[in-house]
Protein backbone atom coordinates (compact mmCIF):
# COMPACT_ATOMS: atom_id res chain seq x y z
CA UNK A 1 0.00 0.00 0.00
CA UNK A 2 1.37 3.72 -0.89
CA UNK A 3 2.08 6.16 1.17
CA UNK A 4 -0.24 7.89 0.00
CA UNK A 5 -3.10 5.44 0.62
CA UNK A 6 -2.63 5.58 4.47
CA UNK A 7 -2.66 9.53 4.46
CA UNK A 8 -5.67 11.05 6.46
CA UNK A 9 -7.13 14.72 4.68
CA UNK A 10 -8.42 17.11 7.21
CA UNK A 11 -9.40 20.67 6.23
CA UNK A 12 -6.68 23.35 8.03
CA UNK A 13 -3.13 23.65 8.85
CA UNK A 14 -1.37 21.32 10.78
CA UNK A 15 -2.02 21.30 14.48
CA UNK A 16 -6.02 22.17 14.05
CA UNK A 17 -8.81 20.59 15.72
CA UNK A 18 -9.39 18.05 13.30
CA UNK A 19 -5.63 17.06 14.02
CA UNK A 20 -7.19 15.88 17.14
CA UNK A 21 -10.11 14.17 15.82
CA UNK A 22 -7.72 12.43 13.69
CA UNK A 23 -5.62 11.35 16.66
CA UNK A 24 -9.08 10.44 18.85
CA UNK A 25 -10.16 8.21 15.95
CA UNK A 26 -6.81 6.43 14.72
CA UNK A 27 -4.49 7.22 17.12
CA UNK A 28 -1.26 9.44 17.12
CA UNK A 29 0.75 7.49 14.14
CA UNK A 30 -1.82 8.67 11.74
CA UNK A 31 -0.54 10.37 8.44
CA UNK A 32 -2.19 13.81 8.21
CA UNK A 33 -2.83 15.92 4.42
CA UNK A 34 -4.12 19.52 4.95
CA UNK A 35 -6.02 20.56 2.51
CA UNK A 36 -6.96 24.78 2.50
CA UNK A 37 -10.83 23.46 1.51
CA UNK A 38 -13.36 21.41 2.31
CA UNK A 39 -14.08 20.50 -1.27
CA UNK A 40 -10.21 19.51 -1.71
CA UNK A 41 -10.60 17.29 1.36
CA UNK A 42 -13.17 15.29 -1.05
CA UNK A 43 -10.92 15.90 -3.86
CA UNK A 44 -8.22 14.70 -2.10
CA UNK A 45 -10.07 11.12 -1.19
CA UNK A 46 -11.42 10.48 -4.38
CA UNK A 47 -8.08 11.38 -6.44
CA UNK A 48 -6.26 9.12 -4.02
CA UNK A 49 -4.24 11.44 -2.44
CA UNK A 50 -5.66 10.27 0.76
CA UNK A 51 -7.02 6.94 2.07
CA UNK A 52 -9.45 8.82 4.58
CA UNK A 53 -10.54 12.03 5.38
CA UNK A 54 -11.98 13.82 8.42
CA UNK A 55 -14.48 16.31 8.68
CA UNK A 56 -16.70 18.53 11.31
CA UNK A 57 -20.21 17.73 10.48
CA UNK A 58 -21.68 19.82 13.40
CA UNK A 59 -20.83 22.03 16.31
CA UNK A 60 -22.71 22.94 19.70
CA UNK A 61 -22.69 26.56 19.26
CA UNK A 62 -22.88 26.91 15.39
CA UNK A 63 -24.49 24.01 14.31
CA UNK A 64 -24.72 21.47 11.56
CA UNK A 65 -21.71 22.13 8.40
CA UNK A 66 -23.98 21.89 5.56
CA UNK A 67 -21.39 22.24 3.10
CA UNK A 68 -20.18 18.86 4.33
CA UNK A 69 -23.66 17.34 3.94
CA UNK A 70 -23.73 18.37 0.40
CA UNK A 71 -20.28 16.65 -0.12
CA UNK A 72 -21.11 13.86 1.69
CA UNK A 73 -24.50 13.00 -1.04
CA UNK A 74 -22.57 14.28 -3.75
CA UNK A 75 -19.35 12.08 -3.42
CA UNK A 76 -20.93 8.51 -1.76
CA UNK A 77 -17.34 7.93 0.74
CA UNK A 78 -18.93 5.85 3.50
CA UNK A 79 -18.74 7.36 7.04
CA UNK A 80 -16.65 4.73 9.41
CA UNK A 81 -16.69 6.96 12.49
CA UNK A 82 -17.52 10.16 14.51
CA UNK A 83 -15.64 11.61 17.55
CA UNK A 84 -16.66 14.46 19.67
CA UNK A 85 -13.79 16.83 20.06
CA UNK A 86 -14.07 19.25 23.08
CA UNK A 87 -13.09 23.13 21.48
CA UNK A 88 -10.49 24.15 24.39
CA UNK A 89 -8.73 27.35 23.60
CA UNK A 90 -5.11 27.90 24.69
CA UNK A 91 -2.85 30.95 25.26
CA UNK A 92 0.58 30.04 23.12
CA UNK A 93 3.66 31.94 22.52
CA UNK A 94 7.18 31.12 21.86
CA UNK A 95 9.69 29.87 24.84
CA UNK A 96 11.39 33.09 26.27
CA UNK A 97 8.23 34.79 26.02
CA UNK A 98 6.18 35.41 29.65
CA UNK A 99 2.56 36.42 30.41
CA UNK A 100 3.72 39.78 31.38
CA UNK A 101 5.35 40.44 27.87
CA UNK A 102 1.78 39.42 26.11
CA UNK A 103 0.62 42.65 23.70
CA UNK A 104 -0.93 41.04 20.62
CA UNK A 105 -3.01 38.14 20.62
CA UNK A 106 -3.15 36.53 16.46
CA UNK A 107 -6.43 34.41 15.82
CA UNK A 108 -9.12 33.45 14.06
CA UNK A 109 -12.02 35.75 14.86
CA UNK A 110 -14.56 33.06 15.62
CA UNK A 111 -11.57 31.92 18.32
CA UNK A 112 -11.07 35.31 19.89
CA UNK A 113 -14.71 35.80 19.96
CA UNK A 114 -14.95 32.45 22.46
CA UNK A 115 -12.79 34.16 24.84
CA UNK A 116 -14.02 37.26 25.49
CA UNK A 117 -13.94 36.79 29.11
CA UNK A 118 -9.59 36.52 29.00
CA UNK A 119 -9.71 39.83 27.26
CA UNK A 120 -11.47 41.57 29.57
CA UNK A 121 -9.54 40.29 32.39
CA UNK A 122 -6.92 41.37 30.37
CA UNK A 123 -7.21 44.92 28.50
CA UNK A 124 -3.15 45.27 27.68
CA UNK A 125 -3.45 42.90 25.17
CA UNK A 126 -4.59 43.12 21.80
CA UNK A 127 -6.91 40.95 19.49
CA UNK A 128 -5.65 40.26 15.95
CA UNK A 129 -7.91 38.22 13.66
CA UNK A 130 -5.99 35.72 11.56
CA UNK A 131 -7.01 32.90 9.40
CA UNK A 132 -7.09 30.10 11.39
CA UNK A 133 -6.03 28.81 15.03
CA UNK A 134 -3.24 26.60 14.03
CA UNK A 135 -2.38 28.46 11.41
CA UNK A 136 -1.59 31.91 14.08
CA UNK A 137 0.96 29.70 16.10
CA UNK A 138 2.96 28.55 13.22
CA UNK A 139 2.84 32.51 11.81
CA UNK A 140 4.20 33.53 15.16
CA UNK A 141 6.40 30.93 15.47
CA UNK A 142 8.03 31.91 12.04
CA UNK A 143 7.68 35.84 12.09
CA UNK A 144 8.44 36.01 15.90
CA UNK A 145 6.60 39.30 16.14
CA UNK A 146 7.27 41.52 19.30
CA UNK A 147 4.72 40.58 22.34
CA UNK A 148 3.08 37.95 20.07
CA UNK A 149 0.79 35.27 21.52
CA UNK A 150 -1.97 33.24 19.34
CA UNK A 151 -5.11 30.91 20.64
CA UNK A 152 -5.17 27.69 19.34
CA UNK A 153 -5.23 23.59 20.70
CA UNK A 154 -2.54 22.69 23.04
CA UNK A 155 -1.60 20.54 19.69
CA UNK A 156 -0.86 23.19 18.04
CA UNK A 157 1.32 24.32 20.21
CA UNK A 158 3.22 20.66 20.39
CA UNK A 159 3.13 21.13 16.21
CA UNK A 160 4.99 24.29 16.44
CA UNK A 161 7.39 23.56 19.39
CA UNK A 162 5.17 26.57 21.19
CA UNK A 163 4.32 27.07 24.92
CA UNK A 164 1.31 26.97 26.67
CA UNK A 165 1.14 30.09 28.67
CA UNK A 166 -3.06 29.67 29.61
CA UNK A 167 -4.80 26.92 29.72
CA UNK A 168 -8.56 26.57 28.94
CA UNK A 169 -9.22 30.23 28.34
CA UNK A 170 -12.70 29.81 26.52
CA UNK A 171 -15.83 31.72 27.77
CA UNK A 172 -17.82 28.17 27.27
CA UNK A 173 -16.93 24.72 28.19
CA UNK A 174 -19.66 22.99 26.38
CA UNK A 175 -18.63 24.00 22.63
CA UNK A 176 -18.06 20.68 21.29
CA UNK A 177 -17.27 19.71 17.46
CA UNK A 178 -18.30 16.44 16.14
CA UNK A 179 -16.57 14.58 13.06
CA UNK A 180 -17.43 12.05 10.71
CA UNK A 181 -14.62 9.57 9.51
CA UNK A 182 -15.05 8.90 5.54
CA UNK A 183 -12.73 6.75 3.34
CA UNK A 184 -12.12 5.62 0.14
CA UNK A 185 -14.32 1.92 -0.38
CA UNK A 186 -12.63 -0.90 0.57
CA UNK A 187 -10.98 0.83 3.34
CA UNK A 188 -9.68 -1.12 6.35
CA UNK A 189 -9.45 1.48 8.79
CA UNK A 190 -11.42 1.09 11.98
CA UNK A 191 -11.72 3.67 14.13
CA UNK A 192 -10.07 3.04 18.11
CA UNK A 193 -12.75 4.91 19.63
CA UNK A 194 -15.72 2.64 18.90
CA UNK A 195 -18.37 2.31 21.73
CA UNK A 196 -20.72 -0.83 21.56
CA UNK A 197 -23.69 0.91 20.04
CA UNK A 198 -23.91 1.38 16.85
CA UNK A 199 -25.54 4.48 14.34
CA UNK A 200 -26.87 5.00 10.52
CA UNK A 201 -27.01 8.27 9.46
CA UNK A 202 -29.69 8.62 6.64
CA UNK A 203 -30.28 11.82 4.36
CA UNK A 204 -34.02 11.40 2.80
CA UNK A 205 -36.37 13.98 0.98
CA UNK A 206 -40.62 13.36 1.24
CA UNK A 207 -42.85 14.42 -0.90
CA UNK A 208 -44.38 18.07 -0.62
CA UNK A 209 -47.43 16.85 1.38
CA UNK A 210 -48.91 17.81 4.53
CA UNK A 211 -47.62 14.78 7.28
CA UNK A 212 -44.90 13.49 5.00
CA UNK A 213 -42.50 13.90 7.48
CA UNK A 214 -44.29 12.11 10.28
CA UNK A 215 -45.34 9.59 7.92
CA UNK A 216 -41.80 8.55 6.52
CA UNK A 217 -40.77 8.91 10.54
CA UNK A 218 -42.95 5.90 11.31
CA UNK A 219 -40.80 4.23 9.18
CA UNK A 220 -38.44 4.35 12.22
CA UNK A 221 -40.38 4.70 15.12
CA UNK A 222 -42.46 1.49 14.36
CA UNK A 223 -39.71 -0.31 14.81
CA UNK A 224 -38.60 1.06 18.12
CA UNK A 225 -35.54 2.95 17.14
CA UNK A 226 -33.89 5.62 18.39
CA UNK A 227 -33.18 8.92 16.79
CA UNK A 228 -30.42 10.86 17.79
CA UNK A 229 -30.58 13.60 15.25
CA UNK A 230 -33.38 14.92 13.21
CA UNK A 231 -32.53 18.07 11.17
CA UNK A 232 -34.68 19.86 7.90
CA UNK A 233 -33.09 21.53 5.25
CA UNK A 234 -35.11 23.37 2.45
CA UNK A 235 -34.17 22.17 -0.86
CA UNK A 236 -32.87 24.79 -3.34
CA UNK A 237 -35.27 26.17 -5.79
CA UNK A 238 -38.09 23.79 -4.66
CA UNK A 239 -40.10 25.70 -1.89
CA UNK A 240 -41.60 23.27 0.52
CA UNK A 241 -39.59 20.36 -0.33
CA UNK A 242 -36.74 19.90 2.42
CA UNK A 243 -34.08 16.87 2.81
CA UNK A 244 -33.42 15.79 5.99
CA UNK A 245 -30.70 14.60 8.23
CA UNK A 246 -31.53 11.41 10.38
CA UNK A 247 -29.32 9.87 12.83
CA UNK A 248 -30.51 6.67 14.68
CA UNK A 249 -29.19 4.44 16.87
CA UNK A 250 -28.46 0.57 14.97
CA UNK A 251 -26.42 -1.05 13.09
CA UNK A 252 -27.35 -1.25 9.07
CA UNK A 253 -27.09 -4.63 8.93
CA UNK A 254 -29.35 -4.85 11.60
CA UNK A 255 -32.98 -6.56 10.80
CA UNK A 256 -34.82 -3.77 12.48
CA UNK A 257 -33.00 -1.21 10.47
CA UNK A 258 -33.39 -3.07 7.30
CA UNK A 259 -36.52 -3.32 7.49
CA UNK A 260 -37.64 0.25 8.50
CA UNK A 261 -35.28 1.56 5.59
CA UNK A 262 -37.11 -0.79 3.36
CA UNK A 263 -40.56 0.89 4.92
CA UNK A 264 -39.00 4.33 4.46
CA UNK A 265 -38.05 4.11 0.84
CA UNK A 266 -41.59 3.20 -0.37
CA UNK A 267 -42.29 6.40 1.42
CA UNK A 268 -39.33 9.12 0.70
CA UNK A 269 -38.67 10.61 -2.97
CA UNK A 270 -35.16 10.11 -2.39
CA UNK A 271 -33.00 7.82 0.45
CA UNK A 272 -29.16 7.78 0.85
CA UNK A 273 -27.43 5.83 3.48
CA UNK A 274 -24.29 7.61 4.60
CA UNK A 275 -22.83 5.30 6.62
CA UNK A 276 -23.36 2.88 9.86
CA UNK A 277 -20.59 3.19 12.13
CA UNK A 278 -19.92 2.97 15.82
CA UNK A 279 -20.66 5.54 18.08
CA UNK A 280 -17.55 7.34 19.49
CA UNK A 281 -17.17 5.31 23.10
CA UNK B 1 -42.38 57.64 23.11
CA UNK B 2 -38.37 58.07 24.60
CA UNK B 3 -36.23 58.01 21.09
CA UNK B 4 -34.25 54.79 23.33
CA UNK B 5 -37.23 52.88 22.88
CA UNK B 6 -37.47 53.33 18.96
CA UNK B 7 -34.43 52.13 18.54
CA UNK B 8 -33.30 48.44 17.15
CA UNK B 9 -30.84 46.79 18.68
CA UNK B 10 -28.33 44.17 16.37
CA UNK B 11 -25.43 42.46 16.20
CA UNK B 12 -22.27 44.10 14.25
CA UNK B 13 -20.78 47.90 13.05
CA UNK B 14 -23.33 49.86 11.19
CA UNK B 15 -23.35 48.32 7.87
CA UNK B 16 -24.19 45.03 8.70
CA UNK B 17 -25.93 42.37 6.98
CA UNK B 18 -28.36 42.54 9.99
CA UNK B 19 -29.14 46.21 8.93
CA UNK B 20 -30.19 44.57 5.69
CA UNK B 21 -32.47 42.62 7.70
CA UNK B 22 -33.49 45.48 9.38
CA UNK B 23 -34.66 47.59 6.50
CA UNK B 24 -36.70 44.97 4.90
CA UNK B 25 -38.45 44.49 8.11
CA UNK B 26 -38.79 47.90 9.45
CA UNK B 27 -37.81 50.02 6.53
CA UNK B 28 -35.05 52.77 5.33
CA UNK B 29 -35.92 54.98 8.65
CA UNK B 30 -35.66 52.50 11.49
CA UNK B 31 -32.61 53.71 13.71
CA UNK B 32 -30.18 51.42 14.81
CA UNK B 33 -28.51 50.21 18.21
CA UNK B 34 -25.19 48.43 17.07
CA UNK B 35 -24.03 46.08 19.95
CA UNK B 36 -20.58 43.77 19.80
CA UNK B 37 -22.27 40.73 20.71
CA UNK B 38 -25.53 38.68 20.98
CA UNK B 39 -26.10 38.52 24.37
CA UNK B 40 -25.74 42.32 24.58
CA UNK B 41 -28.49 42.69 21.97
CA UNK B 42 -30.46 41.03 24.31
CA UNK B 43 -29.49 42.60 27.08
CA UNK B 44 -30.16 45.88 25.74
CA UNK B 45 -33.79 44.91 24.37
CA UNK B 46 -34.43 44.28 28.18
CA UNK B 47 -32.61 47.22 30.04
CA UNK B 48 -34.94 49.05 27.40
CA UNK B 49 -32.08 50.68 25.71
CA UNK B 50 -34.03 49.46 22.07
CA UNK B 51 -38.10 48.79 21.53
CA UNK B 52 -36.83 45.74 19.32
CA UNK B 53 -34.15 43.92 17.88
CA UNK B 54 -33.27 41.80 14.58
CA UNK B 55 -30.87 38.65 14.71
CA UNK B 56 -30.13 35.92 12.40
CA UNK B 57 -31.02 32.62 13.39
CA UNK B 58 -29.79 30.58 10.54
CA UNK B 59 -27.82 30.29 7.48
CA UNK B 60 -27.90 28.16 4.21
CA UNK B 61 -24.71 27.23 4.38
CA UNK B 62 -23.70 27.24 8.36
CA UNK B 63 -26.94 26.30 10.03
CA UNK B 64 -28.60 27.64 13.08
CA UNK B 65 -27.13 30.30 15.38
CA UNK B 66 -27.80 28.04 18.32
CA UNK B 67 -26.59 30.58 20.39
CA UNK B 68 -29.61 33.27 19.64
CA UNK B 69 -32.39 30.10 20.12
CA UNK B 70 -30.56 29.99 23.55
CA UNK B 71 -31.43 33.91 24.24
CA UNK B 72 -34.80 33.51 22.72
CA UNK B 73 -35.48 30.87 25.44
CA UNK B 74 -33.59 32.85 28.36
CA UNK B 75 -35.40 36.16 27.70
CA UNK B 76 -38.70 35.14 26.22
CA UNK B 77 -39.26 38.32 23.62
CA UNK B 78 -41.90 37.58 21.52
CA UNK B 79 -40.65 36.90 17.52
CA UNK B 80 -43.06 39.37 15.22
CA UNK B 81 -41.62 39.05 12.16
CA UNK B 82 -38.74 37.47 9.73
CA UNK B 83 -37.00 38.00 6.80
CA UNK B 84 -34.12 36.43 4.27
CA UNK B 85 -31.11 38.58 3.52
CA UNK B 86 -29.25 37.01 0.47
CA UNK B 87 -25.62 37.58 1.30
CA UNK B 88 -24.14 39.25 -1.57
CA UNK B 89 -20.51 40.38 -1.05
CA UNK B 90 -19.13 43.77 -2.95
CA UNK B 91 -14.95 44.49 -3.31
CA UNK B 92 -15.38 48.52 -1.47
CA UNK B 93 -12.50 50.67 -1.88
CA UNK B 94 -12.25 54.60 -0.91
CA UNK B 95 -12.69 57.43 -3.88
CA UNK B 96 -10.17 57.28 -6.27
CA UNK B 97 -8.85 54.01 -6.03
CA UNK B 98 -9.24 51.86 -9.20
CA UNK B 99 -9.49 48.18 -9.18
CA UNK B 100 -6.14 48.06 -10.58
CA UNK B 101 -4.46 49.56 -7.57
CA UNK B 102 -5.95 47.07 -4.94
CA UNK B 103 -2.97 45.07 -3.57
CA UNK B 104 -4.84 44.56 -0.23
CA UNK B 105 -8.20 43.32 1.02
CA UNK B 106 -9.41 43.15 4.19
CA UNK B 107 -12.73 41.06 5.90
CA UNK B 108 -13.94 38.62 8.32
CA UNK B 109 -12.00 35.36 7.03
CA UNK B 110 -15.57 33.48 6.76
CA UNK B 111 -16.44 36.02 3.73
CA UNK B 112 -12.97 36.02 2.67
CA UNK B 113 -13.60 32.37 2.58
CA UNK B 114 -16.86 32.69 0.69
CA UNK B 115 -14.81 34.70 -2.57
CA UNK B 116 -12.48 32.19 -3.41
CA UNK B 117 -13.00 31.92 -7.32
CA UNK B 118 -12.21 36.03 -7.05
CA UNK B 119 -9.13 35.60 -5.30
CA UNK B 120 -7.94 32.57 -7.52
CA UNK B 121 -8.59 34.79 -10.64
CA UNK B 122 -7.04 38.08 -8.86
CA UNK B 123 -3.65 36.23 -7.68
CA UNK B 124 -2.21 40.16 -7.40
CA UNK B 125 -4.42 40.78 -4.60
CA UNK B 126 -3.63 39.72 -0.95
CA UNK B 127 -6.10 38.36 1.46
CA UNK B 128 -6.30 40.47 5.23
CA UNK B 129 -8.20 39.00 7.84
CA UNK B 130 -10.29 41.59 10.17
CA UNK B 131 -13.50 41.29 12.69
CA UNK B 132 -15.92 41.85 10.22
CA UNK B 133 -17.62 42.56 7.04
CA UNK B 134 -18.65 46.39 7.79
CA UNK B 135 -15.90 47.37 10.42
CA UNK B 136 -13.29 46.43 7.79
CA UNK B 137 -15.30 49.27 5.41
CA UNK B 138 -14.88 51.52 8.22
CA UNK B 139 -11.49 50.78 8.64
CA UNK B 140 -10.22 51.46 5.30
CA UNK B 141 -12.10 54.93 5.27
CA UNK B 142 -10.66 56.06 8.45
CA UNK B 143 -6.64 54.52 8.47
CA UNK B 144 -6.66 54.80 3.95
CA UNK B 145 -3.72 52.08 4.05
CA UNK B 146 -1.96 51.94 0.51
CA UNK B 147 -4.10 50.07 -1.97
CA UNK B 148 -6.70 48.36 0.42
CA UNK B 149 -10.19 47.41 -0.22
CA UNK B 150 -12.68 45.75 2.04
CA UNK B 151 -15.62 42.70 0.94
CA UNK B 152 -18.83 43.70 2.50
CA UNK B 153 -22.43 44.05 1.86
CA UNK B 154 -22.99 47.39 -0.65
CA UNK B 155 -25.12 49.18 2.79
CA UNK B 156 -21.64 48.95 4.07
CA UNK B 157 -20.12 51.18 0.88
CA UNK B 158 -23.28 53.08 1.45
CA UNK B 159 -22.79 54.04 4.99
CA UNK B 160 -19.27 54.57 5.35
CA UNK B 161 -18.96 56.79 1.57
CA UNK B 162 -17.09 54.42 0.42
CA UNK B 163 -17.42 53.07 -3.33
CA UNK B 164 -18.37 49.50 -4.59
CA UNK B 165 -15.77 48.26 -7.59
CA UNK B 166 -17.29 45.07 -7.75
CA UNK B 167 -20.45 43.79 -7.03
CA UNK B 168 -21.51 39.97 -6.18
CA UNK B 169 -17.64 38.87 -5.56
CA UNK B 170 -18.79 35.67 -3.85
CA UNK B 171 -18.73 32.02 -4.82
CA UNK B 172 -22.51 30.80 -4.23
CA UNK B 173 -25.48 32.65 -4.87
CA UNK B 174 -27.40 30.56 -2.61
CA UNK B 175 -26.43 32.16 0.98
CA UNK B 176 -29.11 33.01 2.83
CA UNK B 177 -29.56 33.97 6.06
CA UNK B 178 -32.92 33.81 7.90
CA UNK B 179 -33.28 36.64 10.54
CA UNK B 180 -35.92 37.16 13.30
CA UNK B 181 -37.65 40.31 14.46
CA UNK B 182 -37.97 40.39 18.36
CA UNK B 183 -39.80 43.18 20.44
CA UNK B 184 -40.59 44.11 23.95
CA UNK B 185 -43.52 42.95 25.18
CA UNK B 186 -46.55 45.47 24.27
CA UNK B 187 -44.51 46.91 21.31
CA UNK B 188 -46.37 48.10 18.46
CA UNK B 189 -43.72 47.23 15.29
CA UNK B 190 -45.19 45.55 12.46
CA UNK B 191 -43.22 43.96 9.98
CA UNK B 192 -43.55 45.64 6.69
CA UNK B 193 -42.37 42.62 4.83
CA UNK B 194 -45.32 40.34 5.76
CA UNK B 195 -46.83 37.77 3.87
CA UNK B 196 -50.54 36.53 4.32
CA UNK B 197 -49.35 32.76 5.47
CA UNK B 198 -48.67 33.03 9.25
CA UNK B 199 -45.54 30.98 10.62
CA UNK B 200 -45.14 29.77 14.36
CA UNK B 201 -42.10 29.19 16.02
CA UNK B 202 -41.91 26.18 18.97
CA UNK B 203 -38.91 24.40 21.40
CA UNK B 204 -39.76 21.70 22.98
CA UNK B 205 -38.29 18.74 25.24
CA UNK B 206 -39.67 15.45 24.83
CA UNK B 207 -39.49 12.45 27.64
CA UNK B 208 -36.28 9.97 26.91
CA UNK B 209 -38.35 6.99 25.56
CA UNK B 210 -38.25 5.59 21.52
CA UNK B 211 -40.44 7.06 19.32
CA UNK B 212 -41.24 9.92 21.82
CA UNK B 213 -40.52 12.67 19.13
CA UNK B 214 -42.79 10.77 16.63
CA UNK B 215 -45.79 11.01 19.19
CA UNK B 216 -44.96 14.77 19.26
CA UNK B 217 -44.77 15.38 16.10
CA UNK B 218 -48.37 13.59 15.83
CA UNK B 219 -49.91 16.37 17.55
CA UNK B 220 -48.83 18.49 14.40
CA UNK B 221 -49.14 16.07 11.90
CA UNK B 222 -52.81 14.79 12.92
CA UNK B 223 -54.45 18.48 12.76
CA UNK B 224 -52.59 18.98 8.74
CA UNK B 225 -49.98 21.20 9.86
CA UNK B 226 -47.03 21.90 7.20
CA UNK B 227 -44.12 21.76 9.00
CA UNK B 228 -41.79 24.47 7.50
CA UNK B 229 -38.39 23.54 10.33
CA UNK B 230 -37.35 20.59 12.31
CA UNK B 231 -33.87 20.15 14.21
CA UNK B 232 -33.04 18.11 17.15
CA UNK B 233 -30.46 19.56 19.72
CA UNK B 234 -28.63 17.44 22.24
CA UNK B 235 -29.76 18.80 26.17
CA UNK B 236 -26.74 19.85 27.83
CA UNK B 237 -25.34 17.13 29.90
CA UNK B 238 -28.63 14.99 29.55
CA UNK B 239 -27.36 12.13 27.65
CA UNK B 240 -30.72 10.96 24.90
CA UNK B 241 -32.78 14.21 25.79
CA UNK B 242 -33.19 16.56 22.86
CA UNK B 243 -34.46 20.06 22.47
CA UNK B 244 -36.39 20.23 19.45
CA UNK B 245 -37.00 23.22 17.20
CA UNK B 246 -40.06 23.28 14.97
CA UNK B 247 -41.67 26.26 12.79
CA UNK B 248 -45.05 25.28 11.26
CA UNK B 249 -47.63 27.49 8.75
CA UNK B 250 -50.22 28.54 10.93
CA UNK B 251 -51.39 31.34 13.34
CA UNK B 252 -50.59 30.73 17.24
CA UNK B 253 -54.73 32.03 17.82
CA UNK B 254 -55.46 29.49 15.06
CA UNK B 255 -58.18 26.84 16.43
CA UNK B 256 -56.23 23.79 14.79
CA UNK B 257 -52.54 25.29 15.71
CA UNK B 258 -54.04 25.83 19.32
CA UNK B 259 -55.42 22.06 19.23
CA UNK B 260 -51.98 21.04 17.86
CA UNK B 261 -50.28 23.04 21.05
CA UNK B 262 -52.83 21.82 23.49
CA UNK B 263 -51.79 17.93 22.77
CA UNK B 264 -48.07 18.67 22.20
CA UNK B 265 -48.32 20.14 26.27
CA UNK B 266 -49.70 16.87 26.96
CA UNK B 267 -46.69 14.98 25.68
CA UNK B 268 -43.92 17.32 25.51
CA UNK B 269 -41.88 17.88 28.93
CA UNK B 270 -41.54 21.64 28.08
CA UNK B 271 -42.88 23.49 25.56
CA UNK B 272 -42.71 27.08 24.55
CA UNK B 273 -43.84 29.20 21.73
CA UNK B 274 -41.07 31.67 20.65
CA UNK B 275 -43.55 33.78 18.38
CA UNK B 276 -46.28 33.73 15.56
CA UNK B 277 -46.30 36.23 13.17
CA UNK B 278 -46.10 36.92 8.97
CA UNK B 279 -43.94 34.64 6.85
CA UNK B 280 -41.65 36.91 4.76
CA UNK B 281 -43.39 38.28 1.90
Amino acid sequence: MSNARRRIAFQGEPGAFSQDAIRQLLGPSARIEPCARFDQVFATLESGGAEAAVIPIENTLHGSVHENYDHLLHYDFPILGETNVRIVHNLIAAEGISFRQVRKVYSHPVALNQCLDFFARNPQVERVPFYDTAGSVKMIMQERPDGAAAIASSLAAETYGARVLRRGIEDDRHNYTRFFLLARPGSKLRPKNAGREWKTSLVFTTRNIPGALFRALSAIALRDLNLTKIESRPLRGKPWEYLFYVDLIGRVEDERVQNALGHLRELADLLRVLGSYPCAA
